[in-house]
């Protein structure tokens, strides 16, 4: 018999907690029948709750939590105050051993601080990113980040971005030399800002499958395994998306009941749209890894379905079975020359610059 | 009889010139009576394909000219080698009093700076801007800027973005005090980068009508009227949506198609589901404005169809016929005082910062 992949959820947290979670950790169960969960939120409630899916029932422990982090808490004050939160317990949980992942639907920021505390960055990397994989026309998606974790970049951020997204996309898309490419307003080598033109210079001179820069209408379409940016685009770009998804959907329910005509047409290809649409549905369509950490953190969307959830469960399950961590420290040794060339590159210029009284 | 709207089209500029510009000239003067049109191109095949409209002939004058900008060309090389074009022409008619706007669907950077080098930026304006009006779910849009002219910005630009937005909104939408939004990774104040929170601090003290940060997901839901972030952001946004809607149409189209039953529902719903999305289709809603300058120069999708051209003569309708520049000219000096204020107590800032050896 196969080891279990041993999961710790935050149960509290999110806006459907714990039910969605509950109902989550259940479905994503059928699917992969090694799951074994341990749930960190208030037992009383839990154990009820679990009672009513024989599937979990023997599959996964409760441990009692005092405290859940709420979604308006400052990060910071969230590390301080949530030290019994369901939220770092779940987290201690992998730090500790006793689980491979750790699943939150709770506030992203928190989430974020605490695990950095607790796991700590993997040696050589300097800021860990938001990992998510967004739905393409092609293909099994285009992995993309940082999502959000750090608003503010410079170009060795960026590289080292490229790195562990090369080593996502190897991991859970299943590539072998996945095509990375740098999100900006044009494709032309001189368009962007400086960070952009910088790190297309280091990813260019890499020994990566760098193919240039991406425009944002071209994200979609699945030409490309693993986009960069900044957090504070990579946010942008995710909401807007999401966004969009949620209005056209809304549009096209709007389109199906008009007149009779419609409306009977519409009974017909509802479950074909809805199927259509089913692999970009923010609500199902879910789980984002926190990268560059010693540990896999998944975080949920805080309004997932039961079904979301799952999908963020299912992420987690991947990672955990492809090793992405250990994937990251390899490439980043066989990079570390690579890597410390560029600094010191970067720093004769500098200097050079200064010197000549250019700076 | 009221004075005729004179509108200057560049008449070779974008991936379906002239046809869709001709077709799309003539869709527009359905619309609007009193349009009469400067065609600049090639005059021989311009007055042929012409003379199948017979909406158009009699309202317009097409004029040679002998260059064209291509897609490729770099922008300042543009501002070179392209004095002779279609392009520069139809900016020309603008600057000389002839036509009252122009519209080009070709290279957007040649466009910005050969607009801002004839025209010139409107006294006290620092950059001008990229705007238009993205599709929502309430309401007729939201307005945004800046759409991609200046990757980089600072806090002062982004502000003189909200005054001009303030004064599109006012002209183009109807408002009467127009709510503006920055748009940011989280909605609490301490959210994003350091622009972001002087732009705010800016512009909670200004009598703009300010309501906070707008996240990407709450962009389509036309809870605002205006929204200002830098070029790179508004740029990724505007593409990021486009890329999504085609997305979306795409999958549609393909679950309409499935068995024989979706199909035949899928007749029934196609015109309902198209009336619906036809509000969204980036080919078909277009038009965005360079604004800031002396005149009206209106950016048409490169790849827009002949309706979509329309729409483009029809913003520019209503710029002309609203007069926005005069609106802006306006506002700019009302805010003067506090603009300038501004400006004074960063500079003391800056000043006392420096003499108390914290900078």
């Amino acid at each position: 018999m196969s080891q279990k992949v041993i999961i710790s959820l935050d149960a509290m947290g999110g806006a459907g907690a714990p039910d969605s979670v509950i109902a989550g950790a259940n479905i994503a169960r059928n699917h992969h029948h090694d799951l074994y969960y341990l749930f960190y939120g208030n037992d009383r409630i839990l154990n009820d709750k679990i009672s009513y899916f024989p599937n979990l029932i023997g599959n996964c422990e409760v441990f009692p939590t005092k405290d859940v982090v709420s979604d308006e808490e400052q990060p910071v004050k969230a590390l301080r105050s949530g030290a019994e939160s369901s939220m770092r317990k779940a987290i201690d949980a992998v730090k500790d051993g006793f689980a491979s992942a750790c699943v939150s639907a709770g506030n992203t920021g928190a989430l974020m601080v605490m695990s950095k505390l607790v796991l700590k960055e993997i040696t050589g990397i300097r800021r860990p990113a938001i990992i998510g994989i967004m739905p393409t026309q092609a293909g099994e998606g285009t992995v993309m980040l940082d999502l959000g974790a750090n608003a503010v970049c410079d170009e060795n951020n960026l590289f080292q971005f490229a790195l562990m997204g090369d080593c996502f996309a190897k991991a859970v898309l299943g590539k072998q030399n996945p095509s990375i490419a740098l999100l900006n307003v044009g494709v032309e080598q001189i368009k962007g800002r400086d960070i952009e033109k910088k790190t297309y210079d280091m990813l260019k001179r890499s020994s990566l499958n760098f193919v240039g820069y991406i425009e944002g209408h071209d994200l979609t379409k699945g030409e490309v395994d693993v986009v960069v940016t900044d957090g504070f685009s990579g946010n942008v770009v995710l909401k807007t998306a999401e966004g969009t998804v949620r209005f056209l959907m809304g549009l096209m329910k709007e389109g199906l009941t008009g007149n009779t005509l419609t409306k009977v047409g519409g009974l017909l290809v509802k479950k074909s749209i809805k199927k259509a649409l089913s692999g970009v549905d923010p609500n199902k369509k879910n789980g984002a890894m926190f990268i560059g950490i010693n540990g896999i953190v998944v975080k949920s969307h805080g309004s997932a379905s039961a079904e979301g959830f799952a999908n963020a469960i299912s992420v987690a399950y991947d990672l955990v079975k492809r090793d992405v961590n250990k994937q990251i420290a390899k490439e980043l040794d066989l990079m570390k020359d690579i890597s410390s060339k560029f600094n010191i590159v970067d720093i004769i210029k500098e200097k050079s610059a200064k010197i000549l009284g250019l700076k």
